[in-house]
This record gives structure tokens, C-alpha cells and sequence, in this order.
């Protein structure tokens, strides 16, 4: 195999999972999804060659990486636990309890994302657990990373994929058993599925009509956070966004979901210092007063898409298979699209127990098992969108967070809500979560707008209630043949 | 323009709709939204050239187009009376006034598309209609079709389309003030969108798990129809289907859909005359005695993919739009596809009565008006597909489909079916019809399922308890935010 290795190895790990079996095994990008992969697959005893386009994020400048953080939940600490690495993220986790809601005229509001202890997200920087897991991976002697080459095209048939050094500026070619791809929402293997035309490919690419820009908020002269570390923070304002999640260093990375062209503001007219400061004094004054640098910022940072993938199928007979990002992106409004991508690693791994050494199998059994939850998680992220820049503001969505918290205060075993299920539940599957959970949120946003329930009466009746409408709406919803 | 013109013209019309505007348009396929479209454009006055990739279908051998036939209705209809035609479609129509279901013991039963005088669907051929088309596009001397010449490429920048000649062998452009594609399911200005990145190019193709076989049975030696030529007919047997549509030959187009991989029989394994006429004998067998010559048409006729496109936008500024199936290829089990795409004929002609001259204003009004619409019936044609191989048999759904025939000849201004939204009333819109549809079917079937419903009861309090429920439906999506 023809490969260009930058990294330096030192004390290699024994195998923990006993003999090398003997599996060449190709991953490209070595991403979150890729680099946990990679992990698990050495583990296991396979051959693993990582390549990634980018440099080692650890040795390059950290800025760019560091900007960026993510919300960690328990779906991606199950599949850290797996690879024996949950202990080492969670020690650069920042725990978020609720939304911090800000309106107009800067008051705040707090909703709690559970009403049961222990429940919450962790704000953490990807550039820091990619680290982490890249770190990880260097141990294992049959575990090679290298770095900065760029996957150009995949040879379906013959299971070879192109590369190019940016080092050496030489192109170069790879065969293995299987290639993976983990090369995230814009994947040349997905594209090769698409252009190759070898199979009927279903395949979808769904854009918002709003784009986002990061922007920061600094940490004060004497290191700390200048709001609340403890939470969530959006300015919902229905037409647009801005969502602002903590670091370590006591700054905040702040979003902006604005649209591209409609509106009396957007990225589009937003063009001057002048309308970017009134833009912010109009809609988010108390934000403004926390960015100092918001026109240099505004300029100077990129303006990403938020884009949704869905496709099947995943795989090429016992050949290739593409998880993470590169099969399902999601956009970012339910803090689960990393969560999704370690999960495919805890997924893959627990039928890889079940037919080792079958890839055909295998990929069949993963995408069976799979594709329904990655479909819903990509759906239940658009919803949450609307809910997220719209509804938490709404009267009756506000009331139903309340009830819905009281609830599962007070009967921590028996009632989930679905951000519960979706988040705290990794055991539920997203699919499960979702159909449950849509039918219980419709069933409380009705009660609640008919009057139906009367909060003197106890808690548990008020359950009880629930409970019977969600699954008469389920029910309703078998017998019209719809899911 | 370097053009290759293979049409003759004679006995040219005067323009009927005042002056030359001087638009120069370019229309990619001539199928039959695109000549449709180039007709009613010529009629405008715009100097309008066509390019079709295949040759004249007048011309050469008949019998491709002769097997492939289609269920005109009312959408339909209406675009073809905007261009004058209606009538002359009439004549080579057959009306189909229901499904003739099929059952394995050979028993049938009759179930009517509407309970109201007058409405029925009618079985055209796609060719001759097409021809139709293209004899009333040769009367005007604004509008040329060159055949022959397959589009390869869209510069959307510089509005310049890229053609080869099959005749000449040569390669040549041609530039235009607007370019529409008509160019179908593949489309290759909507690749263009997709391949350029000019813009966020939200697409998605989804292909069924079944692909789809068409079969001949004969007309009788007196050249009449063996089976009652007044229906659809529809063998339903859940993972698999047949249907026929009578020509006017006396012989009937069969669909076979069939899973490609999954079940007993599917298409990889149907390889053999003896395994083909073990699977029609056993699933089939009324059918099997009227297809002689099962075999070698299963051998020889291709098997067809099943795909439901939708991307969006359109358009680019105001140089190039898609319409039909370019835009939103449907499934074929609404009997929908080609109506939509007219329809989207008479949709753009409304919209050009009121920014004539302004392209950009156009194509942006279209899509506004038009997007949800063609949406909706990708959605309600992947709905059908299952009501017809799996519902139409299942006795709830009977019992509904009796109940709704019922109420529409008992109140034929009162009540209108789901399928009579769609395909009778060409003033209701796809989306209204499928949200208003869906729910007043949600309410049916539950109602016959929890017994709520006493037929013994007048059919006026029924209608009523059905409008109730139906309102209660569509209020209560609303409050949980559904569409």
C-alpha cells in the first residue's frame, strides 16, 4: 500500500480484544466518526489506515478548531465508554442544564432540558476531543494515521480509492478488504455511489433557507464567563437566531441563523459595519454589548450552509460502507449530529459481534438496523429548528415545557419527554423517540389549547391523561396506515 | 443558432395571441410538457426552438411509444383546452370509470373513482398524444423542433446549452434569452444545477424497492378488448402488483411492479420461462391465460426503476427553469405524472398573464406558487403505491371506499374524496387536496374501525360526524405545529 505517514507512534498498546484477524481496513477522514472508528476497528484486531485531508489538528494552529464547540450527550458517551475514552472527554466537558432564554429587552428565562437529576448536555470543543481520540488511536500498533491527504475519487469495483498529498503534491492510490467513509456531509465515497451509477442510489441533500456565522464572546479580564456557563443560551426571534454555548477558557462561541436573502436583515445585506451594528442593537442588544469585535467578525468569518443528507444504500456489497456525516447530516438545532455519528460507531460494532468477518452481512444488518434512526434524527433536527428560533417563546410551548418538567420531576421513571428520549435515552432508539415523543408533545400542545388541563388537579391524573391521548393518537395513527 | 432542423413545415397559423414579443427561447425535450409548453409559448408569440435527443416519434417505428400508456384527467385537460387541443385528445381516449380488482381465485370487484356522473380517467397513449402534440407545434411558424439532438450540458452562466446531432455526428451549441427544461427524469439542465454549485441545490432522488415490467395482452381475433376496457384493472397481492389500461387497439398495456431483490420472486431470480410462469400461475393465473407470450415479453422488455425526484430551486435568475418531470418525476400510482406536469403548464401561463416579459419575477412567482403543490403529489403517488398493491384489498379500506362513493352520489356538491380532490378537481391544489385528503381519511378509518360508524344511521348525519372529525384532525395538527 502506497501511504504517506506523518504521525509519530510511542508506547503502542497490547491488543486488548486478543489475535489480529487479519482485515485491511481503510478509513477516510479521520473526523469524530472516523477517528472513533478507526479506534474501535484496532481494537478489535483489525489493519486500520486512516486518511484525512486535513494536517494534525493538534500540531497546526488550534485556533480554527477551537472555535467550534458541540453538545456531547449520552449516546456519544456510550460509544466513548465502548472505546474506553468516555472518562478523559468528560473532563473537558462544560455541563449545560437548560436553554437560557433572552428576549428584546434582555430579561432571561431558564428551561431546565430535564426535570430529572443528573440530566444534562455537555458543551465541549471539537477540535479538543478530536484530539483526544487521535491521541488515543496513536497507541495502537495497528492503527496508522495519515495526515494530509485528500481522498479524490473511490473505485467502487475494485475497492481502491485515490489520494492526493498536499505534502508531497503527488497523487497515489490505496486498496483494502473494506473502505470506510468518514468523510463527512460533502463524501467523495457518497459522491462515488451517486456517479458511479453501479446500484440505484436514493439520495437527498436538503438546505434551510438560512445559513450561520460564528461570532464570540470573550471571557472577562480575570478569565471567567461573562453569562451563565451553565446553560444554553438563544435569542430566539423567530426569523432569526443566536445561540451562544461556553469553553473552557471562560469565552462563549456565538451563533448567528440568519437567511441568506429574505427579510429586512440577512447575510446577504448585511454588509456594512454600520447595518451589522444596528441589525444587533435592533435584535440582540445585550449580545452586542458582549461582542466587541462583531463587524471585524461579522466580515471576516464564513457563512456556512445548514444542510440535511439522507441516502441509501449506505454500503457496496462487502466493500464499502459510509457512517457519520457522509451517510446522514443533520443540521445542528437538536445537539445530536456528532451523537448520531458515535452512535453508528456503537451500532456497527455490536453487529460486527455478531457476524465477524461477513462484511456483506454485516453492512446489510447495520443499515436494517440503522437507517430508520439516522432518517428520524435528520427529521428531528429540522423540526427543532422551528421550535428552537420560534416555538420556545410561544405561550402554550412554554407551558408544555413547564408540565413537562414537573412531570418528570416528580415521576422520574415514567415520564420522558422527547428531548428526554432523544437525548438521555440512548437506549431508545431515535426512531422509537421520535414517533412516541411527537405523539405525547401533540397530545399536552392540544390539552393545553383546549383548556383540557386544569394544573389544580394532581400531577398524576394530569399523567394519566397524557398517557391514554398519546396512545390513542398513536393508535389513530396505525389505522389511517400512517407512522 | 446552429440548429439541425429535421421537421417540414406547411400551412403555418397566423399567431393568435397578438405580436412577436421577440423572446428567443430554447426548449430542452420534446416529450410531453415540453411540447405542450413550446406550443403554448408559440401561441404567446415567442420564437421558441426545441431540442429533442430521440428522433421524431410520427415518423419512426410506432411501436415503442404504442405500449406505454397513461391515465389522463381533469389537470390534464384543463392545459390542454388552454392550448386548444382538449378535444382532439379526447378522441383517442378510453375512459376508465374505476379499479377492476383481481382476486388469486380469479373473482373481481368493481370499485368506481367517484360516485358523481362524469368523472373517470382516461387511458391514453403517451405517443400519440406526444404526436398529437407535435402536429399542432408544426402549425406555427414561431416554433421549430429539431430532433435528433441530445443536450449534453447547461452553461448557466452564459445561457449556452451543448447538443449532439445523432444524425451528424457533431457537436454544437446554442445560445437562448431563457432556456427551459422539459428534459424529464434525468434531466441534464437540473444535473447542471446540481453539478455547477452556483447556488445550495436542495435535490432528492428515492427510488422504491420495486422496479416495473410492461407485458401485452392482446387484443381478441375480432380486435376486441378481453377484459371489460371500462376499468383499471389491479391485481393487488401485497409485495407485488399487475396492472392493465386498455388501448384502443383492443390489446392492454400490463404493469408488472415486483421487488428487484426481496421475496420468493423478484426480479433478479425471475430468470427462467419456467420460474415466470410459476410465479404468474401462482399469483396470476387469470392474467397468465391472457399473455401469450409471457416468456419471451418478460425476457426481452427492459425492467424499469421507480424514482420520485424533488429538488428545489428551479430555477436560475432568469435565464433557465425545469418543469415536469425534470423538476418533480413522480411515481406512476396516482396516474399523476403527466397531468402534474401539464398542470405545470398552465400554473407558469397564469403567472406569465402577469409579469410578461420579466423572467426573474416568473420563475420565482412559479416556484412559490408551484413548489408545495408538486410536492405534494411525489408524496400522495409514493402514498398510492401502497393503498394499491396492499390497501385496495384490506376490508377497512373497502368498507371506506364504498362508504365515500356513497356520500359523493348522495352529495355531490358536499363531498369530495381524497382521490376526487386530486384527480377531478383540477381548482383544488395538490396540497390542499392532500392535507384536507388525508385527514378526512384519518377520520374514516377510524371511525369504521372503532364501529363509530352505524350504517343503519342517514348518510347526512354521517357526512356530518365525518366533517367534525375532519376538522378536529387538521385543528389539532395544527396546534403541535404539523403540517
Amino acid at each position: 500500500m502506497n501511504s504517506n505517514t506523518n504521525n509519530k507512534k510511542q508506547n503502542k498498546k497490547v491488543l486488548p480484544l486478543g489475535e489480529d484477524i487479519g482485515g485491511e481496513v481503510l478509513i477516510i477522514g479521520a473526523g469524530l466518526c472516523g477517528s472513533l472508528l478507526a479506534l474501535r476497528l484496532a481494537q478489535r484486531g483489525y489493519n486500520v489506515n486512516v486518511y484525512e485531508s486535513r494536517s494534525d489538528l493538534r500540531t497546526t494552529d488550534i485556533s480554527a478548531g477551537k472555535s467550534i464547540n458541540l453538545a456531547l450527550s449520552d449516546r456519544g458517551f456510550k460509544a466513548l465508554r465502548l472505546a474506553g475514552v468516555e472518562e478523559k472527554a468528560r473532563k473537558i466537558c462544560i455541563p449545560m442544564y437548560g436553554r437560557l432564554i433572552h428576549d428584546l429587552e434582555g430579561n432571561t428565562f431558564a428551561s431546565n432540558y430535564s426535570g430529572r437529576e443528573g440530566e444534562y448536555i455537555n458543551s465541549i470543543s471539537r477540535g479538543e476531543l478530536n484530539g483526544l481520540l487521535l491521541t488515543e488511536a496513536d497507541l495502537y500498533d495497528n492503527l496508522t494515521i495519515h495526515f494530509n491527504n485528500e481522498c479524490t475519487a473511490v473505485d467502487l469495483e475494485n475497492n481502491i480509492a485515490s489520494f492526493y498529498n498536499h505534502n508531497t503534491k503527488e497523487n497515489f492510490k490505496a486498496k483494502a478488504d473494506v473502505i470506510f467513509g468518514t468523510d463527512g456531509a460533502g463524501s467523495v465515497l457518497r459522491k462515488s455511489y451517486y456517479l458511479e451509477r453501479k446500484f440505484l442510489f436514493s439520495f437527498s441533500q436538503n438546505f434551510l433557507t438560512h445559513g450561520y456565522k460564528e461570532l464570540e464572546i470573550p471571557p472577562s479580564k480575570d478569565g471567567n464567563h461573562l453569562i451563565s456557563k451553565d446553560h444554553l443560551h438563544i435569542w430566539p426571534r423567530g426569523d432569526y437566531m443566536l445561540i451562544a454555548l461556553p469553553n473552557l477558557d471562560g469565552s462563549f462561541t456565538v451563533t448567528l441563523f440568519l437567511s441568506y436573502d429574505e427579510g429586512e436583515y440577512n447575510f446577504n445585506n448585511l454588509t456594512t459595519e454600520k447595518k451589522i451594528r444596528e441589525f444587533f442593537q435592533k435584535q440582540f442588544p445585550d449580545a452586542l454589548e458582549l461582542i466587541p469585535d462583531i463587524a471585524s467578525e461579522f466580515s471576516n468569518n464564513p457563512t456556512g450552509a445548514l444542510g440535511t443528507v439522507k441516502c441509501s444504500p449506505w454500503y457496496y456489497q462487502h466493500k464499502t460502507l459510509i457512517l457519520g456525516d457522509a451517510a446522514h447530516a443533520v443540521v445542528p438545532f437538536y445537539g445530536q449530529g456528532m451523537n448520531a455519528s458515535f452512535e453508528d460507531v456503537t451500532v456497527l460494532d455490536g453487529i460486527i459481534d455478531e457476524h465477524n468477518g461477513n462484511w456483506e452481512t454485516i453492512f446489510k444488518e447495520y443499515q436494517k438496523t440503522r437507517k430508520e434512526d439516522a432518517d428520524a434524527i435528520g427529521d428531528l433536527a429540522e423540526e427543532n429548528y422551528f421550535e428552537m428560533r420560534d416555538h420556545v417563546s410561544n405561550p402554550i410551548f412554554k407551558q408544555k415545557r413547564a408540565l413537562e418538567v414537573a412531570l418528570e420531576k416528580t415521576f422520574p421513571t415514567e415520564y420522558f419527554s422527547k428531548y428526554s428520549m432523544v437525548t438521555f435515552n440512548e437506549d431508545i432508539p431515535y426512531h422509537t423517540a421520535m414517533l412516541k415523543g411527537r405523539a405525547q408533545d401533540k397530545a399536552i400542545l392540544n390539552m393545553i389549547a383546549d383548556n383540557d388541563i386544569d394544573l389544580t388537579n394532581d400531577l398524576k391524573s394530569i399523567l394519566a391523561t397524557i398517557k391514554a391521548e398519546t396512545k390513542e393518537i398513536l393508535d389513530e395513527d396505525k389505522v389511517a396506515g400512517l407512522k
